[in-house]
């Protein structure tokens, strides 16, 4: 009694008030590597969460990363490699011999073995691989059979499979007295001797059921599936719908392959949340904070050429007003207003309709209605930040008919910007291009275009230039 | 056994293969709802999940929601309207009478009761909990005086609790008779007669233990805790990084109230990428894709506002330059691609800030080290767009000193995008505001006044205009 009344350990000793990992800690640890104090290190991290020690691990320099798995050997939780990102990750493996990572992964769940091995090239894999019992290299093969991002990839093939005809006193003695069990779980699946699903019963269905009760009586036959080659993204979306805890795996001829559960559907929720946010922001979504200066500059480089083209692109409407813009420089000072308040407006509408179609939000059954929405939006805000445009303008150049032009010329672009804000995403989306990754340099274009040519054009018929 | 080997009935029915509502259903609902024919309706919507319920209310008029679920009545799952739009089940919650919804609440957990009423006025919801039992009401209650967005407003009142003299026989025999348990649970706390926690135990545990074995000796102490009050962004975060299933949820004196687990968690994460991801494309995190034209306009004016003082800040700057835009209109036509390259690159860089920060990947102890990689790398592209740039524009123009004065204020641009894209973001989460709702405007001010200001500046001094 002593030992369970004593408190609860903390277990958040080693991050300051604000999540982050405290420093005496960081540098402890770094100590211990460099002086080569495979005990102290041992102290100081063998307790350690495999999420903790992932974040530990970043923070070290390169070296310092392997010498610490090494250091730790047996010790060293392989899990905590998931944690980190890919590229320090291949880092630590390629530096590693193929048997210290074969004995590590041969700890791991199946799921966790394929994010390890994932990022590696196929031949350091394939050595890998090699080393392992012909088993569990089997069932790690198989899953690197399906395609990246597949249901297949993420999921366990570690499950609890019973027949029909058995009774809840049967499972619970199967539970008891079977030692090759998953290490934890929170179903039963019931399957036909060609493994076909029949059902599946909660943990807490068999608790509360006394022990002759058939396992037929209290299953669900209601069982949610996934196909093992489906993709992460749909099967995210069907977790989230339906708050599932998880789902089961079948492979094209209906049987049961694998089990997903709600912990690796989190990570797909924030790999994909991430890769829409990047997209937006024109970066690409396998950039990573711990990537080198070469690798962040080249991989932003595609994105903003394209953007250069579509500023050129604007410039030839300035440029074909050249004699205009020359007689009154007024129209070049106002001009990148125009523009840039229409590319506000219409990245505002670009954002919420890729949301949208993201979430399944937006699509055929109310997209003219969210069309028409927009535009009238568009038309609103148009009409206000006309008047306040036109005025500013106004007096500023001295000119009150300056702000009716410009006040004309706001309203044409956001408008403009409100109809590309919504129509190019949704045109993408049809053409099964991803709507975050392209919208936004097209969107910009039409918002660039419209305001110099509403404004120029618009000036130039007024004033008779 | 013939029941049981029926094929699992397949849930998917509802939808289409893009995951969408299929027409006929939705039309045959209206129908049945416009005839008043509760008869058809039950049968057509009698089996649904909550979740396609709720896509399926979200399709209706706003007449025909309320319809529906009056002509349900006591079949109709109050869960459904948690799955809709926040504008759409407050309208139909007030077009409800209070015993309606009261009838309603009863039979949800008390966690989805939290979410179905938070959006409701106070006196509203008081009028509502008022119809409810004192129990039931006063757990509501005490909920509310939680803040917004903790961990108290989410989190299940309901668990099981034992006491840590009991044996895994006597928590398997409460299980099996108590009546008033939790609809599905997945664990089990064991606390002290003070409800100070003690432990908890997962469920295959219990089922993999003999009956005769204390409970203190298969529990597991180390119990991640949430205090109430915790807001639920770092709720989420601890989920995420330690892949928890549920945690127990604590009040100020360490008692026992609560637990969360993790497909509320799954809902959180949605719901604040969702937020951020606004945020950054300008928009309220509120906005929904129901709202009003008028709402809509109304929400992203501020920040059209914010960005119209900004883009005339930026024209001050063009219109310091009169006189020289007059004697050469080339740099009228030129600069806009300038401010919009470096605005580019500071996107791309202010987006990758925000992320990190968000996830605690970036903070005080590698803060410099990504200062320095984006300034670099902004270095780098801003030397490569300086090339591109300048040969483009000193061939269209004819003026090869064009090319090299547009290209020094291009690498002038992206360092100050990249420093203005990293430490802004920095700045505004060192003074705790949310960098992503604010750093756009200030960033785009940066790269077009140091755009304008490096290309005018240096063709001014080139060129001696």
């Amino acid at each position: 009694m002593a030992e369970t009344s004593a408190p609860i350990p903390h277990v958040e000793d080693w991050r300051d008030d604000e999540g982050e990992l405290k420093t005496e800690l960081v540098r402890a640890v770094s100590d211990a590597v460099e002086a080569g104090d495979a005990v102290r290190l041992k102290d100081l991290v063998g307790e350690a969460h495999e999420a903790d020690m992932g974040d530990l691990i970043a923070q070290l320099s390169s070296d310092e990363r392997t010498r610490l798995v090494e250091l730790l050997g047996a010790d060293f939780d392989f899990n905590a490699l998931i944690e980190v990102d890919d590229a320090i990750r291949v880092e630590i493996l390629e530096d590693l011999s193929p048997e210290q990572v074969a004995e590590g992964v041969a700890d791991l769940d199946s799921d966790d073995a394929v994010a390890l091995l994932e990022d590696l090239t196929e031949e350091d894999r394939t050595e890998i691989l090699d080393k392992l019992t012909p088993i569990d290299r089997v069932a790690l093969k198989r899953a690197f059979d399906y395609p990246d991002d597949s249901a297949g990839r993420r999921m366990k093939d570690d499950f609890i499979a019973v027949p029909p005809f058995w009774t809840v006193g049967q499972v619970i003695d199967h539970l008891r007295e079977a030692d090759d069990l998953p290490e934890d779980f929170t179903e039963i699946f019931v399957v036909d001797p060609g493994y076909h699903l029949q059902g599946h019963i909660r943990l807490d269905r068999i608790l509360r059921t006394k022990r002759g009760v058939p396992v037929t009586e209290v299953m669900e036959e209601d069982v949610r599936t996934v196909e093992a080659g489906e993709d992460q993204h749909d099967v995210a979306l069907m977790f989230e719908r339906y708050n599932l805890l998880s789902a089961a795996v079948v492979d094209d001829a209906g049987r049961l392959v694998g089990v997903l559960t709600v912990d690796d559907i989190v990570d797909v929720i924030e790999e994909e949340a991430d890769a829409e946010i990047k997209a937006l922001g024109g970066v690409k979504a396998d950039e990573e904070i711990s990537d080198s200066v070469w690798t962040t500059a080249k991989g932003r480089f595609g994105w903003l050429f394209i953007n250069l083209i579509t500023a050129f692109v604007a410039s030839t409407v300035l440029k074909s007003f050249e004699v205009e813009l020359e007689k009154m420089v007024a129209l070049a000072v106002l001009a990148p207003i125009v523009a840039s308040q229409g590319g506000n407006a219409a990245t505002q509408t670009m954002t919420v309709a890729v949301r949208a179609l993201a979430t399944h939000e937006l699509g055929p059954h109310n997209a003219l209605r969210i069309i028409i929405r927009e535009v009238m939006a568009g038309f609103i805000n148009g009409l206000a930040f006309a008047v306040i445009t036109g005025l500013i303008a106004g007096f500023w150049f001295g000119i009150a008919d300056l702000g009716l032009v410009i006040g004309l010329a706001m309203i044409c672009n956001l408008v403009a910007g409100a109809m590309g804000g919504i129509l190019i995403p949704l045109a993408l989306d049809r053409l099964n291009a991803d709507p975050a990754v392209s919208s936004g340099p097209f969107v910009t274009t039409v918002t660039d275009v419209t305001g110099f040519l509403a404004f120029l054009g618009i000036a130039t018929w007024w004033f008779k230039i």
